[in-house]
């Protein structure tokens, strides 16, 4: 690979440390490493892959004794190229997809390179920790003021049971843990509500009516056509269970809604009977109990142990940190009849293959000689807003004094949902997600600086909280995807998946893409890993006919 | 505090290790700290209580600097006895009752023996692992054969949000994580069933049908009477997002079934079309669908790192392991003119006064000079039997293989539930809970053999899981909780609340009693606790009037 922007640092030689690198290797659990550590793992990790990397680290007694539950040695993967290739190929783009690329490449002897135009790899998986800078365009500067041990996962957040996520953290060595999506007792809160009610109220009053409305429907035997009696008896029986319905098929409340004071030496004070059918069906919460319906949403969920960024971190020190080099944004992107050549600030790059993983908004504004169609199929998709901020509290009082646990409150207002921590439970101090917002409510704090924001949901969240969400705050960032520098978004819709979607499936001659934004998967990181693998597979069977 | 079965070990000399002892402190993750340490910490924390035990585990190297994240510091206590009591106190029994009476008290003066008739603390949380032996009445008696690592809560194995038992945890520095009650990738199987589906496929389609009904019920102004148009329309709403209904208000399926090939960089390839409505009822999933809408078993729920035992350990430490006598079973109790008389195993012991926190059942068998009113009462409440199998495989076929990360299979086979750990993600091996049943299957399981047992176990669990759940098991243990030594029974059920429940409450002369079975959370720690609370400080004010 020829680069005129100076030579790569040899493998032997360490990559310096930088303020950019995600705050240490995976298994360390994140920042306890120490810098002679972390270096030479980086190094180990570089020249020997995953797998010398991770038996480094039990060696350097980063999987002491009282960590041994919580290492987990990196297994083997689902998904491998088979045969080697030889080609050099560099990659656009330090994000997931681009380092699953790079990493998946490399396993089969590829020669890669990652140019990454910010600071940081991770593309969209950003988590922030003590001292970490954000900017944005339009010039603001916000820098975490949080305590140390606080992160904030101010991209991507959860991940589903089936997704290739997990499969890549199992391979790496990443640790995970469960993320709480959905909590009976967090709030739900709409303007059609004279105060915020807990989710398990809300989920007991709508299914107590439901079930009441439709037993007494199927008795009155308006269902007939449909149900033989044997199917009505069941379906009663179902529907009791379901509403808790009294004997007479009535809904009157249920200690399903909740308690004043729970059960213990007495039998409690339930919360007392529910609000008239009309009163319930005009509160709107419908949203906010079937949530955790979809397909991508259902509970459980799983993070990595200390970070998102744990994921992409465990990427780029398999890749070796030598191969990507950050701060190096791309400023062209041509076809050769034997190669590319791509152009960045620090000078010009050939290789075999080109794999192209920025946003696809970013990409169509870049000189290319790829075609009018591939600017058009760029063009296609729209690029969407969101935001989030973080809310670092000086106690956990969404523990201590409302039982909150982890999950999320959800919300008509426009911080949407507020997120509880589902780690560090009963530690002193803890972040809370004080809004993740999409669309108008992202642009509409977006807009905002930093100040402005946290006043506003702040406002906003002391609707459900009270007061002590504006008390007892102690610090705070947010961040605006559409205003991230090389992102400009939180992600992107598709018109439809013919067309350009289908086109840039494709290889444009040597330049193949990748991302969450080629899936229909969009905005999640399984959806880069599986974009990804499927460049990868092709760009591989390419190579191996071209040389068999 | 007289007792001629020898003299207290001195408060500068550590209590010798036992094999009965809980594995390691709660704080250090459990069986990491080594003999020497834990034998410090216990002597620290004999003489100077949790703060001074958990300063010095951080002297002690116990919270290193890649821990730091997980080392949560005791905190305050929400609740304590106000002005100080000097009364000696004998407490029967070493469970979460006992426990948390003489910690409490200690907190507050008082000059406790806590006298436990089995070699451990903790009642039932008891948590195996690797060597720990299980006896049973009957005669056998089972060694767990788990690798370094594994451990089997075969006891107490969950904790709601809202329950004292949390507050403990916060108090005494034992770390918590979440447990996974439900899942939407487990498994629902019932004989009415061809073949097991997710709980996700369940659920759609018992929503989806219970949704279309309702509609159409509401559609075709069945329900006139109570509802407006306003609420009709609101009440459809409600319907389409519930069931994901098509636009006719008919289900047809939705991709919330699950997939057979999850979305990726295609669209996927959705399940496919439901049963039939008649066949949907047939099946008999709604026990599954709904299992977890009480207020005890709403999710998130969790659990100690590392073992439940870490809970009865952290409370043990804090008493002091010297007050505590084990392998000390009571003969007799009677109340004296001035005290209490306690004869045991190894003499008799005189106190101020007695808490009395063993079974009910097993509390009426004791020679005392209660009265027969007591011994009636004690006989009231009926043990009910609890079964659970350990089933260690050697490898995690059900995260792999299945996709089910935590949470619980539901069936109407005999073994009731299948546990998925919720904790040690990717690792190599783990353990499941194979069945967890109660009364009339409890006491089928409870009367064979342990082999016989596992056979059975595995023989139903096939039905859901295949070969795999046979070839692929490691060891096991199971517990019949109506045959352990000392317990006789997983919980009991009172008949009426009134009588000799409400005489119990009471104390018959110097004799208090405490127990979950003496409140409306039977089977919780969070009952033994809260019972506790109530008889210390009854016993408390009782002292305090006594000497002012």
């Amino acid at each position: 690979m020829s680069d005129d922007s100076g030579p790569a640092p040899a493998e032997s030689e360490p990559p310096a440390e930088s303020g950019s690198a995600p705050a240490g290797t995976a298994a360390a659990g994140g920042g306890g490493g120490g810098l002679t550590r972390r270096a030479l793992l980086v190094g180990v990790g570089a020249a020997g892959g995953a797998g010398a990397m991770f038996a480094a680290m039990g060696a350097l007694g980063l999987a002491p004794e009282s960590q041994e539950r919580d290492f987990v040695p990196p297994q083997r993967s689902d998904f491998s190229l088979t045969g080697r290739g030889a080609a050099k190929v560099v990659v656009l783009g330090g994000s997931i997809a681009g380092l699953t690329c790079a990493y998946e490449l490399g396993k089969a002897g590829y020669d890669c390179t990652v140019l990454e135009a910010s600071d940081r790899v991770g593309g969209r998986t950003i988590t922030l920790r003590a001292g970490d800078r954000l900017d944005e365009l339009g010039g603001e500067t916000q820098t975490a003021a949080f305590e140390e041990g606080t992160y904030f996962n101010a991209g991507a957040g959860r991940i589903a049971q089936w997704m290739v996520t997990l499969d890549y953290c199992r391979e790496l060595g990443v640790p995970i843990e469960t993320f709480v999506n959905n909590n009976a007792s967090a709030y739900v809160y709409t303007r059609g509500m004279a105060a915020p009610v807990r989710a398990r109220t809300a989920r007991a009053d709508l299914y107590g009516y439901v079930a009441e409305l439709l037993a007494k429907a199927s008795d009155t035997r308006a269902l007939d056509r449909r149900l033989t009696a044997e199917d009505r008896e069941r379906l009663a029986e179902f529907l009791r269970r379901f509403g808790d319905l009294g004997p007479d098929l009535t809904y009157r409340g249920s200690t399903r809604r909740g308690f004043e004071t729970y059960p213990g030496v007495g039998e409690g004070v339930p919360l007392g009977a529910p609000p008239s059918l009309r009163a319930v069906l005009a509160a709107g919460t419908g949203r906010a109990v079937t949530i955790d319906f979809g397909y991508d949403q259902a509970m459980p969920m799983f993070q990595p142990v200390g970070g998102m960024d744990a994921i992409a971190g465990a990427l780029a020190d398999a890749v070796g940190r030598d191969r990507i080099r950050t701060g190096t944004r791309v400023t062209g992107i041509k076809n050769l009849p034997d190669g590319v050549e791509v152009t960045h600030q620090g000078g010009t790059l050939r290789a075999d293959y080109c794999i192209a993983t920025l946003p696809p908004h970013l990409l169509a504004r870049l000189p290319h000689n790829l075609g009018a169609q591939v600017t058009a199929a760029l063009r296609t998709p729209v690029p969407v807003a969101a935001g989030k901020i973080g809310l670092e509290y000086r106690r956990r009082w969404w523990e201590t004094d409302d039982r909150i646990y982890g999950g999320v409150t959800e919300t008509d207002l426009d911080i949407t949902h507020i997120w509880y921590p589902s780690h560090g439970y009963h530690s002193r101090t803890g972040l809370v997600v004080g809004y993740y917002n999409t669309a108008e409510n992202a642009e509409l704090y977006g807009r905002l600086s930093h100040r402005d924001r946290r006043t506003r949901a702040l406002t906003q969240g002391k609707k459900i909280h009270g007061e002590k969400y504006r008390t007892e705050l102690r610090s705070s960032v947010s961040i605006a995807w559409q205003r991230r520098p090389h992102i400009e978004g939180g992600w992107v819709t598709w018109p439809s998946h013919e067309g350009g979607f289908a086109l840039l499936q494709r290889p444009a001659g040597r330049v193949y893409f990748a991302g969450d934004w080629l899936t229909h998967l969009v905005a999640w990181q399984a959806g880069a890993m599986e974009s990804a693998r499927r460049a990868v597979t092709e760009l591989h069977r390419r190579v191996l006919q071209a040389t068999s």
